[in-house]
């Protein structure tokens, strides 16, 4: 019942998360950007319908009700992409009671479904969202080609209109100077690799999103295991690189990620770009064992709660007062009593 | 019977020690660097001899017998000068077994005395010296000049021969800027402003001695009021400022004081000179009353603790070792079990 966020999961010393996300539209629905309205609330009206015969219960969020703060806030969460939180189009989101799987309604397509799970756990996220799609398939008639597969707003999601999604920390693959000739030899295996927040932003404290592609000619089974074996070469490559990094940097290494776990503790102003770094190199830390005090879980809760949005509320106005509420935060959750 | 730096004492949150120290020399005898070794070698007899009859018991320590850390200990514990340190004649230094009198025999002087408390404490430490210096003139024939008083190597010493110093903690001062023209000011009325470690060592930690220029003309009291009178008006400037400083700076300040408390509890490296700004940050938290867990009398001790002869031992051999050994006993004092 509890967030991916708030959970762990295999291979978290560098897998934060992993997502699996399917595009569907509905068969005789313009795509949502050429829909108009009236068709944008029709296929809200439709997926609600689908959804409340399930047998697993969704809560509809309706974005046009939240402030702007609510809706990056749902980002953060990654229940939602930039684009819906800026969408001005009748839209909702809903979100399993089990907070495991999210449909957008009227994003670039008609239903973007997702499964996000901590760790690396595609198959888990795969299973459930498959079960999510194969119920709202009987339900609901798909815009699909006989030959080409799912169709959707932008070719490039055609096909499976699956995209899976590692999030992963790279740190000493980035320290070793190698992450551009990784990320590109992975681009010609039909691997993307993107900074934490998705298409078009930057890469923070080491974070980096992995995904295929490639969604059509190819069956998604064929997707995944390419996927997999480039994130599990990147993985072992990472990890290697880390030992390595300990061995040739010793104390040095120690005394910066102890250090940064000092000053987390401390702080009483926080910036969201130092937050990043701080938290990557205590995330090294506990996978090098230097730090047996905090888990992943922990990690993963503090990066989203002290997001911008997260830390916002009504008394709340200036950056200083969202860095000194951010350094309060993690200080609560830090600091043992 | 406890060092001087694991003790408190009057306005330590400004004033780290007080320090009285009285120039005396036999008469009939040159001044050490002419005396000869056979002569310097009787001046530390008559000396030892001087001493033994008294009720307040001294240890000899005789430097020829120790290797240059153990002198550099000394020094950095302030019981000997950087001078006598180094120096090759013949000549020992006797501490009283309350470590508050220290005598340097054939250091400039064929007797430099001193007494140094933690704190404000002019007047202990005027009384202690002076009781030490009335018993020696009994046993000893000093050099004087009906005239021009105690004869000493130096001319600047002779008169009173006697010195008083504050070591004085003053950020505040440094931060506005105003510390030049007000040591410049001090220096009109005859007062000297040195680095830590006496004449001609840099300021560290924003930490400076101030002691009296002028030893001839005047009598002891007149000259300590007059130094107490200028040291009252820096401490009170110093403490003005530094209220001043953090209703200015506010919540940036106290980021910069916990932040330096976190750092100095999880560091594994740590080099004199970043300890020394840090323990200066601790000691204004402490001033401003965000700090209440620590002392300024915890802080001396660290402070002499992790000078570079008192961190060094057999297994020591790099700087790096050095600050590895330094952050470990910083860790041991400052983090609670």
């Amino acid at each position: 019942m509890s967030e991916w966020f708030n959970d762990t999961g295999m291979q978290n010393d560098i897998v934060i998360s992993t997502r699996v996300r399917l595009a569907r539209n509905l068969k005789g629905i313009p795509f949502p950007h050429k829909a108009g309205e009236e068709n944008c609330r029709k296929v809200v009206a439709l997926v609600e319908e689908a959804l409340s015969a399930l047998n697993y219960k969704f809560t509809k969020v309706d974005l046009s009700q939240l402030t702007q703060t609510q809706r990056q806030a749902l980002v953060e969460e990654r229940y939602i992409s930039l684009n819906m939180a800026e969408c001005k189009r009748p839209g909702a989101v809903f979100i399993s009671e089990d907070k495991t799987v999210s449909i957008m309604v009227n994003e670039e397509d008609h239903l973007r479904m997702q499964s996000i799970f901590a760790g690396y756990e595609s198959q888990k996220a795969y299973d459930i969202i498959s079960k999510v799609d194969s119920y709202l398939a009987e339900k609901l008639e798909y815009a699909v080609h006989p030959k080409y597969g799912y169709l959707t707003s932008c070719l490039t999601n055609a096909g499976t209109g699956m995209r899976t999604s590692y999030m992963l920390h790279l740190p000493a693959i980035v320290n070793a100077g190698i992450a551009e000739n990784l990320f590109a030899a992975a681009g010609k295996l039909g691997i993307t690799v993107r900074g934490m927040y998705g298409e078009g932003t930057k890469a923070g404290g080491y974070l980096f999103q992995i995904s295929n592609q490639i969604t059509m000619g190819r069956s998604e089974e064929e997707i995944m295991t390419n996927l997999s074996k480039v994130a599990e070469n990147i993985i072992a490559k990472e990890r290697e690189l880390r030992t390595k990094m300990h061995k040739q940097k010793g104390v040095v290494m120690e005394d910066q990620i102890m250090r940064s776990l000092g000053v987390l503790r401390s702080a009483r102003l926080m910036q969201s770009k130092e937050l990043l770094t701080l938290l990557s190199n205590i995330r090294l830390g506990i996978s090098l064992g230097l730090i047996t005090e905090l888990d992943s879980k922990t990690l993963n809760s503090l990066m989203i709660e002290t997001s911008p949005a997260h830390v916002t509320n009504e008394n709340i106005t200036t950056a200083m007062e969202r860095d000194i509420e951010r350094a309060r935060i993690i200080r609560e959750k830090l600091v043992k009593g």
